[in-house]
């Protein structure tokens, strides 16, 4: 299935279940640079033959600036111009080191990404936040632009590790915590070893999820507003991410957690044991023991900051995600006693 | 003088004729973070009392990752967050910088320019177009965003060392020759040092070639069309500043000789003595002997080429400037018969 969304300034145009094949059908071959990482790039080698690529080596450790300025001299060598159309073909940060060299090399140039693992398909690769971590703050550097074209291919997932497959069903719980409890009740009823199993099913679940994505964001692409309900569980995971060896779906989840215990306390959320049960039927964490202050000192450089406020996401109901500001020496407090 | 101008996004407030001092009404004292360089910082000590500034070393070798590196290390020290509002003062090098980084910095904050010289004021901090150097190829990285504001306060101006005057009358002549014939006379019955005496004259100067540049922009912020006109003489012109020792005004006046030369090879054009005369007459050099070769292989990588034709400015009398698309090997042809 095809489907063009239009954002303020540019149409996104997704080819849902789709086959890599295409791209050379979107862009000429000549016009081509493909960027991806060496495990995509080992796992499924015949499918980058006669393409330009450029292969970095994988990892979130990656994703800063001495990648991006690696990147750049191979454009430049390779005679890139306004012409050339970037692809990126990986996880997030394929997706987000490709929308980000393309949008300040050459002022802009055109992009697409062909998302490869679950988290990429229903979150990373959409909404066009591209961008790189520096030091510890995670996307602190970066723009919002969206890409051309994304292209669903799932035989990707074939190479994706059983971590990265749970990784990817934080973020589809989450979606199903702030907008969609019926879809909630759905993944109540199906196990992760059951959509592996199924296609069709996975296929309709990534679109479903992908769409949701999608409208939250065409409704709010700068995010002022709605857009901001997508960071459920991001503020403290982004934070934990940093301080421990934790995957970004295990700290998200470990954050929902978090985010449900402060709507109870701030929203008069009753359904906490409802998400701590579905997260753990995914087989992600929920509780964890960290060093508050540290993970709070983290919080204070996240760009959700105002000053002396942090907009937060709580729940008041599953489905129904509600953005409230918190001030930050109150946080801290109930940070401190959780 | 006051005046917003409407861009595709933001719309940015003119000041026209102000004072340096109405920033601070323009955004709350605690919010602004001032990023200048040493000329600009010990010329004029009293005006940055109080404000939070970040002093940069001065000069186009620092418009370069490394200091966005720099800049962007200290805006997380000072817990700049999305309020921050970044205050360019200074030359094009800051107004680049400054427009870049706020663009980048949290996926984009807000930013004003007060240009500080001739070409800053009438050109370089107009049109949103921010970024660095990269290698030999100028403003390879960077970003099309608007300022949300600048600010005209001419009493920079009296730091100004005389060859940036004659660097910034380069654009002013550039604009009269593609776009306003009438001026072009005016600058004929005037001279450098009268502009420089009369205080008036130079302001009613600069406001019509900021207008002049923000029309064109205006009309065509992402460079499709006629914006392309305001690269008369800087497609030789930036070659040449990136091999030889040449102010950009400087290049750009033989870079416009040049291209009167072209002009006359493929457009008919016949006044090309009355440009060379306003040139001399402003001080700026016109002929000049280079390497070829070396600046043509400088062209390669210019944004402005496409595969294997590049868009040149060519005029086609006094007043009007055309977009012509050259093959490549023509171009190579023609300049090394020059």
């Amino acid at each position: 299935m095809e489907k063009s969304i239009k954002f303020s300034n540019v149409s996104t145009h997704f080819y849902f279940d789709s086959s890599f094949k295409q791209v050379t059908k979107i862009a000429d071959k000549k016009f081509l640079v493909v960027i991806t990482d060496e495990h995509i790039f080992k796992a499924h080698p015949a499918v980058f033959k006669g393409l330009n690529v450029i292969v970095l080596k994988p990892g979130e450790e990656y994703k800063v600036q001495a990648t991006v300025d690696e990147v750049i001299d191979t454009l430049i060598k390779m005679e890139a111009d306004r012409k050339t159309v970037l692809v990126g073909v990986g996880g997030g940060v394929i997706t987000d080191l490709t929308g980000y060299i393309a949008s300040i090399y050459m002022r802009g140039i055109r992009f697409g990404f062909v998302p490869t693992s679950i988290l990429a398909l229903v979150d990373a690769s959409i909404g066009g936040k591209n961008g790189i971590d520096v030091d510890r703050y995670k996307n602190l550097v970066g723009i919002i632009r969206q890409p051309s074209f994304i292209l669903h291919d799932v035989a990707f997932l074939q190479s994706l590790p059983q971590n990265e497959w749970e990784n990817g069903f934080a973020e589809i719980i989450k979606h199903a915590c702030i907008k969609d409890a019926a879809m909630f009740k759905q993944l109540q009823q199906e196990s992760l070893a059951g959509y592996q199993k199924d296609k069709k099913k996975l296929s309709s679940l990534i679109q479903r999820n992908a769409l949701i994505k999608t409208k939250v964001v065409q409704k709010d692409e700068f995010e002022k507003g709605d857009r901001r309900l997508l960071n459920l569980g991001h503020t403290i995971g982004h934070a934990l991410e940093k301080e421990y060896e934790l995957m970004h779906g295990q700290a998200v989840a470990i954050g929902t957690t978090y985010a449900c215990h402060i709507s109870e306390q701030l929203r008069g959320f009753s359904q906490t044991a409802d998400v701590v049960a579905l997260l753990e039927q995914y087989q992600l964490p929920t509780y964890a023991s960290f060093d508050k202050q540290k993970v709070f000192n983290g919080l204070k450089m996240d760009k959700k900051r105002e000053q002396k406020e942090m907009n937060f996401v709580l729940l008041d109901k599953i489905g129904k995600g509600v953005v409230t500001p918190i001030r930050m020496q109150q946080l801290e407090k109930i940070i401190n006693k959780l």
